[in-house]
């Protein structure tokens, strides 16, 4: 049983996307960079905002972020529905995506994670907090979305329209939001700025719970450093130097 | 001494497995995908109920886990004995697998692993409890065998029927059971179901002892959560998507 | 958008170089090993003073760490203003590498990181000490660079001739200093001996939290073990042979 | 600077070897499986008794053992000097090898390494005890050498017979002996089996920090169980299961 896609409906597959060229490999390089830095495995998804019609995003058919190519990518609606519908399958918890993209107009990507460094944070409620500029996003804040205060049937994930837009209140403003016994999902105003919040998002869980376990009193950025640092002249205005190295690495590599 | 395996005996050995060669194609990738997740090393096993003959089970000769192939793979009967025999070495554990398919008829495969993130639970009498929903099964429950309970001359493994007899009863009817001072059985109706449970219950043990430490309560799946998760709608259904990803990295890696 | 770097200004580029090419290869290199050993990855900078003119250093134009080759490198100023000016995006952080090397007649090679296992102690206050002659440097003393002690707009970065001579004046005679909520700054006598104190300096760091968890005391090494394992018949003299392996291992690996 | 080892004595170097070729092929491959296990980096080393000559044991000259090849190979004396004397650079810790051959008959195979899970343990005193069968010899004992009982001048390495003598007899009869605030050493009756002990001491370390950490009460493996598992019927017994794996990754690897 092998795994290789198949190739025939490909001509008319690339026929029926309007985004750029561009955006459509990003995205599926995204998918390869998150999987390279254990953020998305099996599982997990991330989206663009459509660079042509802000009522539309695109993202991978159902396929593990891992094996991502171009042509996997597909175009969905705000309501998360493909478009044109192909009779695909398609990940049940897009509605994160179409809900977030709604409510933000300033979010042009987001990536929902299980990354491992986030889970016990998620978990307790253990509040994350800036551990240093590489992640000063994290000082805007992060919410932690309980899908029980929502539903009480014991499904744990956002496969419907109803619960996309409460896990977008819950998000608010913010750059990210956890939830509980599940992930996060991360926005930013750019794909590439996405990942690198995703990246050092996780990087700061793990600095975190070592630096908590020392003992003592630890500083974290304070206000108006993570003011500075997310601002026109902050750090994350960097993230295309990072972006070029894993461009390099995740394009390049051998699967 | 090279550690390549003899050919001579090859077209002799495929005439003696009487298993679909998909099934006996699969468990040999389980070995090499349980190995590249940290899950097996030079040790443990992986077996499949044979696809023909439910008094049967397959699974490889005497061979570490990370270098199993195709024609490594074995049949055996529910007593653990190699059907025909050959005069090979066979685990000395083989025991686990046979009395556990004799006992559970729903189960159709067998992962024994000494996965490092279950060791310290098994050891602690720590529960292990579920997490996220990727590791829902964990809620169903997970016993610790004893050996102690059952013999006394200080040998730890299960190299005995009685002794694979004493974990299929201290398994019953969970997903897993923690072996102290020795590693963990999991199954799964599936040999892809019993994969993915192995994976995540490792990770699920190394969120859990991350979010033990960060000082709060750990918010775990709860009863309806569990249920949910790992019923005809939940997670659990979803691991073709991550098996299609496993099979396209461990099957193509350069060994 | 392919990553790689134009060649059109190559020629004309090395002659600009007057550093010896032996030094400009190592300085590329050392950003290889680093990034293989975790302690750079998209960002951080190594330096070295120029072997023909001790006004001046070397290091890499404005490129991620994991991707640098000998054509990336210049020659800077110890203003940290690059030797000749040639209209290139240079790290807003190089005035770390000018002012210490100004300061530091004995430095002859300075490596800035945000390498993960010492975050935690920079932000923590819990004080760095030599777990194993590997790691002896850290006994002559870690100081901890708090930069509102010396501006407080918010700005984390050392980018300014004012605060790279603060950080040298806190750096002092040290081997190393720990930058709160950002980072970490290393020197040595040797590029070789640079590279060698951040790969064990990051390795203490991890070992240290360890011992510290274990619940009893921990022996440091002692004054008498630091003066001797950095002295001339101690450890660090020893790095050429990690060189050696290091090199073979970065420079041979396919990126 | 390439780090390729000149080949003009070659012919000359294998002439002087009297061990058999395989044991100096099995002690060059120990050396990069204990790499690749990080068990060594560019520092520690691996002798084997020589077996044609119990007055002899054969180690590599100074290099990093990530990149040894049979060629490298060297005897020495039980006084721990080259034989014959070729005028080359040897390991100044030599020592710890020469006197344990002498002190135990028993002892085939040395393994000197900073692994890092073992430096906590080392450095506290809290005692490392056997987590689980694969690593039941840490049953037999783990005696903690403090070098400042021997000597106070601040050198931390066993660099003569003295130092080398003080360390056997610490050892006494046990399988390995951890050296405060610098490594470990392990013994066995053969290469493969040293090997296997350094790979599972440094995994049982591992496992007990994580098992110390979860806050109830750890059950180590008995003495009956210990006797057991290191006895003729024992886990050991299975080493070359894993060492056949171990050689084809090893020996496999592009370095």
């Amino acid at each position: 049983m092998p795994a290789k896609k198949k190739a025939p409906a490909k001509a008319k597959s690339s026929r029926l996307i309007t985004a750029s060229k561009d955006l459509v490999a990003d995205v599926a390089l995204a998918n390869l960079i998150l999987f390279d830095h254990d953020i998305l495995d099996g599982f997990g998804h991330v989206s663009a905002r459509h660079d042509k019609d802000p009522e539309r995003f695109v993202m991978a058919r159902y396929v593990a972020p891992g094996i991502v190519v171009p042509s996997d990518i597909r175009e969905f609606s705000l309501d998360s529905e493909p478009v044109p519908e192909r009779g695909e399958r398609h990940y049940s918890e897009r509605f994160i995506h179409g809900e977030i993209y709604r409510a933000r107009p300033d979010v042009n990507a987001v990536i929902h994670s299980h990354a491992p460094p986030l889970i016990p944070f998620g978990t307790t409620g253990a509040p994350l907090k800036p551990m240093y500029h590489m992640s000063s996003h994290i000082g805007m804040g992060v919410p932690v979305f309980e899908i029980r205060n929502f539903q009480n049937d014991g499904q744990m994930l956002i496969r419907s329209a109803y619960l996309g837009r409460s896990l977008a209140a819950v998000l608010d403003d913010k750059p990210m939001v956890l939830m509980r016994g599940h992930g996060a999902t991360i926005v930013a105003s750019s794909l590439h700025l996405a990942v690198y919040r995703a990246i050092y998002s996780a990087m700061n869980a793990r600095l975190q719970m070592e630096a908590m376990r020392l003992g003592g009193e630890v500083t974290y950025l304070n206000e108006s450093e993570v003011e500075y640092c997310t601002g026109p002249e902050g750090v994350e205005n960097t993230c295309e130097r990072a972006w070029a190295l894993w461009q390099r690495e995740s394009a390049g590599k051998k699967r």
